[in-house]
């Protein structure tokens, strides 16, 4: 006999199957072949693709919350939470609804998605990562362990961040009404590489294929193709050859 | 049908709702109004005020651990949590016993609050944020994404915390019998505000309006009213009028 | 009655309790007096030693989950997990299978110790530490806070690593199909230390006492009992007598 609460309008595909204790909610859409775990919430609305693993203790579709004195305040009338195909939610993942995951996307334990965001296809978010709200995500990218990603962000195709970066949108630091006008996130642009520990100031553009050193910290939009190292970060080489995004044999 | 447990001692206020498999202790107190998820866990004595929202897989009210070998080792007899109203717990926070949060206090998604912590009205703690045991935190303040409190800071009102800041409060990093008198966290003067990434030393005092720079590794107090940077941070510049906290037009 | 899920083949100690909605796998065994709270789970053939705590929402005995585009490919058959006696595992935490964890360890609220890894007795893993796979972690270390492990990394007796500090295995950086040959975590050696908020590079080895200061960035190998600082990482002066390992008065 089922321990878990499936709304009636509900639908699980066929051969999909779930654990102990999960909650289903209304007019969610399940594809065939799905695996949930135990302990698994999907809010009203969710869909799901086919063959997707969601592991113990995740919540797909969660509602925004709204603090007293947050800089956000309006509150939008959100789609449902859609995940395509064939990906992998972690344990204890927190999916919001507004949030639409591409096909074999890894979203590792621990880890957030925001409302307002898009991640593309063959997307790996690690273990830890927290996306704000109001991102673009692009395909093949990989954010590694702990990685932050500030709201109003923008990350093109086969960025790699590696782990504990950090970045940020308020030059103002939360102070003046001029800062709402120019909240900016961080512009990656396609096949940028950020090292460990780096972080990254608002409205910063890290452009094709610059590859920020570990612990760089980046004050300055970066050129397309050099290696940026330090604290503030200064130009410091070429990257390798062997290393450009156009010589990997990569087909897309 | 009910799936929740819930303590035949425990009081839920008027129009006060829960999702499934939570679990609601002894003696626990709920106002009026609020609006528990799935999976939520009130431990034992718990009081929360009215129109409190608890997402899914929130913890309050857990019981400290003590490691073999942990650094404190007195194990007090502590009051049981207490939230004030109007406030938002978010999904899978873990919040401990002998810790007072205040009205319209937000606690985002996973982070955790440990015992004998107090926190302001108004205050937002951002996503991923550990405040460790012995902190008081004031009132509007805020904390952003991953920030990291070592136990024995007090924090003021109107502080602003950037993401991925780290604190510390042990200058002989765990050596010496010595350490045991002299652990000591930080203390952030009221409108003191802290960029992204930045670390504080054990012991450090961050002075009245200060702004520490994105990247700043603090290992001294830091004057009033100016701006600090760099490795190891040193007075860079004043502070622009327009972002100190009397300017701002805040009644409190 | 239990509103707890427990396999038939599951064995429970004399005295060890449960709280709700738990979930216990085939094969499970867990010695006496144990005390786990709401919400854990348990998969199958994992084994726990008699006095353990285990609180709400922990998970144990995780199977790895493989990215469409990771670089790890193998999928190897491993073992259960299996935790030593007397130790302590937080809320909301995350064991894989094939992880090994001894006698008296913490596993603080949010953490996550992956595949193929072993940790010693008596060490600490501090609130949200992430420990990735193939780590080997020795007797009576602390990893405090939000501590990043990268995979492949080595970490010997009585280490102490402070909160954030971050850590890296690949000088590549994502690129190129030579870095699968050379992926290598940190090693840190007997007794060292390493400062709030510090960044290691790929393959580094922090040698027997070293001190690393708080925010260095490490990119080459650190000599015995001294002191490095800053960034890039310089050897400053002596650890101070008092401060070495053998002057600690510990017994092992």
């Amino acid at each position: 006999m089922s321990t878990s609460v499936i709304a009636p309008t509900a639908k699980l595909g066929a051969g999909t199957r779930h654990g102990d204790f999960c909650v289903i909610g209304e007019d969610v859409r399940i594809g065939d072949g799905c695996v949930l775990g135990h302990h698994v919430i999907i809010h009203d609305g969710t869909t799901i693709g086919a063959n997707v693993r969601i592991d113990d203790g995740a919540v797909v579709g969660k509602r925004p919350m709204r603090a007293a004195n947050s800089a956000v305040t309006k509150d939008a009338d959100l789609p449902p939470a859609a995940i395509g195909p064939d990906g992998i939610i972690g344990t204890h993942v927190v999916i919001y609804r507004g949030c639409a995951i591409g096909r074999k996307v890894l979203v590792a334990d621990l880890s957030t998605v925001r409302e307002n965001v898009t991640i593309g296809d063959f997307t790996i978010v690690g273990r830890g990562v927290a996306i704000e709200n109001f991102c673009t995500i692009g395909r093949y990218v990989k954010l590694e362990t702990n990685v932050y990603i500030t709201a109003y962000s923008e990350i093109e195709d086969r960025v790699f961040v590696a782990p504990c970066v950090a970045t940020s949108n308020d030059n103002y630091i939360g102070r003046t009404e001029e800062r709402f006008k120019h909240f900016k996130g961080v512009t990656i642009r396609k096949g940028a590489r950020i090292g460990v520990g780096a972080v990254i100031l608002p409205g910063i553009t890290i452009n094709q294929d610059t590859l920020v050193a570990a612990g760089a910290l980046v004050t300055k939009d970066t050129p397309a193709r050099k290696i940026v190292a330090g604290i503030p970060a200064k130009e410091f080489r070429e990257v390798p050859a062997d290393q450009l995004l156009d010589n990997q044999g990569w087909k897309e």
